[in-house]
């Protein structure tokens, strides 16, 4: 199955940092029939310091294990990292566990790391067990080369429709410091695809506890902030490396003000990937942004604006470039949180469609029917007079979707 | 639009009990441009006693707030109910809820009952205030006769394809007595339609308290065991009644083992009910009943159940004839209930596709091809060692679904 390239695509790949000390080799294990690159292996230099974010799905998948004991084990040391795509290895069981292993340690055969300082990653079907030994036969053709980030995300694919890349410069404590990025997938929206990855460089020399602290936060409202089906997968993986070759001076806390650019650009590297996946989200054809404020927390709104964001109704009626405000407020309805039937507000970029509780007394159809032909659109929900407040990226529900996720395997 | 009958839908209406004392009338208010009975008005004699389950969704509805107040108020009394389609009177303020009061207010002078006594139900577009002086006009040509049921059901569809009914008929302590229900909607599956409705009657004579008791308990694995799309409306209300016709001894308990075998008809009706209404689900090809065993609790195995019946990955592949477990353990895995990797399967009526925790040996693609091919599918997956166990009945995900949803206005 072809995919033509989504409609909310970016223009072009953009140019990103180079990472010093950071190597990548591109392969073909041929876990899909048609020529494709399917691996990607990156060396790190010594002193590289890592944390990864890792799908809450209690099914998980024998690479997301082998990450969170290996980081473990190392204190967030790593030198290597070995992506797959076409086979997720998960729901392998113990085989699968060993298959993922085997694979490693041909890969740091062949660059000189040790196998304690690998992380890997896989992304394609469920419950097939990974064929490691295609991997250690590809091995001989991979050589090292400092990243081409265009070849690197492309590996990845696996039915994404445009390679996703984003990078930052910043300085910490006067000192320049680059970020580079990379993800693949769409929620888990591939056919039997698993599914969303990211790996983000910097050269910064910061510490294993303070990468963690930064993804996990700035994570928060990147990539757990968006959705498109809903279906989170068994192998979603975040992963930062900081390779450390730019020096800065050594920092104990992630809440350092000297760390405040670069926390800021690390945030924007997040999100920017964290939407490229919306948009390339299966049949999309609308890249929505649904802000929930009011609320009674910052906790409570995210829930809310997920509801919305997850709604068939919502996702189908911005399908349909229809302005449907009463699905959204009855989504907002069922999320059991608490809100203010009478203060329930709804807006379509500027537009208020319902308000105070009720349809909005100046609402225009004509306008906001211009509105909705838009490619990217703006939903604010106010459901209360509280502080809290979340943003949510969505896409709409095409047959498209249905399409290809239910004619996938006929 | 017009919608054809869902190739799910029972071959006949069936034939229902008659319930001694109740009347019923069909009207025209016009909240439809073409013709079509919209109200629906029926009687039920003194002593009637009522009860109802009713959304959880916040945003609620003036009718359903109605109907808690009153039945509060009278404790359970009720004489008669005042439904009306084509408008759901949602999320419409005070406005709403004097307009609704004005309509019950107009039946009830029609028909010679205290307006505290009359329920109330609405079903259509949310946001839309109830043009109440429209079914005032409607009165005069509203005359009570024993009950149609046939013509019931079909007065209170929106965009159904086919009305719906159930009934039975058992023993109290001796005593014969009689069960026949009606019900519309298919979760908050019509396009901005709100929604799912269930009207149920017995002769049997039975206090409010046991009613709502009985109510409460078998709606949980009927009207509560059912997803369309997952967008629980503001408008849902199932309500009991019984007329007393039927005088039985009393009976002051609801677990009282005389009420043993009104209980098992009355889940029959509920549940027949509820099913008939997944079958209508909007675009649905297949119905599903989704088996959830070894769970840790019967509310842990529900929420698996309900993760996997809503999730769109399993319903879209479930369209495509696909039986693609993968998606089912990937459901299962994002519940966030406890659940024994090594010990999941996942089974197709008799076939195993996973066996603990990996896929099955005895793996056979040309039989569960053709066990997809199937009208009709049963699903059981099974999660850990536990007792706890839910059953949910779902239907497929097809792009009619998104047609009918996204093009409503257009």
């Amino acid at each position: 199955m072809t995919h033509p390239i989504s409609p909310l695509a970016p223009a072009r790949f953009p140019d990103l940092p180079a990472i010093a000390g950071l190597e990548a080799a591109i392969g073909r294990a041929g876990f899909y029939k048609h020529e494709r690159p399917d691996l990607l292996l990156m060396r790190m230099p010594e002193g590289t310091r890592a944390a990864g974010v890792f799908t809450t799905n209690a099914v998980g998948s024998a690479p997301t294990d082998w990450c969170k004991q290996a980081l473990s084990a190392t204190r967030g040391g790593a030198r290597a990292l070995l992506v797959n795509a076409g086979c997720a290895n998960s729901f392998t069981g113990p085989a699968g566990d060993a298959a993922c292993k085997r694979a490693l340690e041909s890969a740091c055969a062949h660059i000189g790391v040790e196998t304690r300082e690998i992380l890997a990653a896989s992304t394609g079907v469920i419950g097939v067990l990974l064929d490691d030994a295609k991997i250690a036969r590809a091995m001989p053709d991979l050589s090292l080369h400092p990243v081409n980030w265009f070849d690197a995300a492309s590996a990845i694919m696996t039915t994404d429709t445009f390679p996703k890349g984003s990078g930052a410069t910043c300085e910490i404590d006067g000192v320049t410091v680059n970020i580079a990025g990379i993800a693949k997938g769409s929620g888990m929206i591939a056919p039997n695809m698993a599914t969303m990855l990211a790996f983000v460089f910097t050269d910064a020399a910061l510490s294993a506890p303070i990468l963690k602290t930064l993804l996990k936060a700035e994570s928060e409202t990147s990539f757990n902030a968006i959705t498109v089906d809903g279906d989170r997968s068994t192998n979603d993986c975040v992963l930062l490396f900081a390779t450390g070759q730019a020096k800065v001076p050594p920092i104990a806390d992630a809440h350092d003000p000297r760390l405040a650019a670069f926390r800021e650009a690390l945030s924007g590297v997040l999100r920017d990937l964290a939407i490229q996946i919306v948009r390339d989200g299966e049949g999309a054809t609308k890249l929505v942004r649904v802000i929930v404020d009011g609320a009674a927390s910052d906790a409570s709104a995210k829930i809310i604006a997920r509801t919305i964001s997850e709604s068939p109704l919502v996702k189908t009626a911005i399908a349909g470039e229809d302005a449907n405000w009463g699905r959204i407020v009855a989504a907002a309805g069922r999320s059991d949180q608490p809100l203010k039937r009478e203060m329930l507000s709804v807006r379509f970029g500027d537009l208020y469609a319902a308000r105070d509780g009720m349809v909005s007394p100046d609402y225009d159809e004509a306008a906001m029917s211009a509105y909705m032909k838009r490619d990217e659109l703006e939903i604010t929900v106010t459901v209360g007079p509280g502080a809290g407040r979340a943003v949510m990226w969505t896409c709409d529900l095409t047959k498209r979707y249905v399409e290809i996720n239910g004619d996938y395997r006929s």
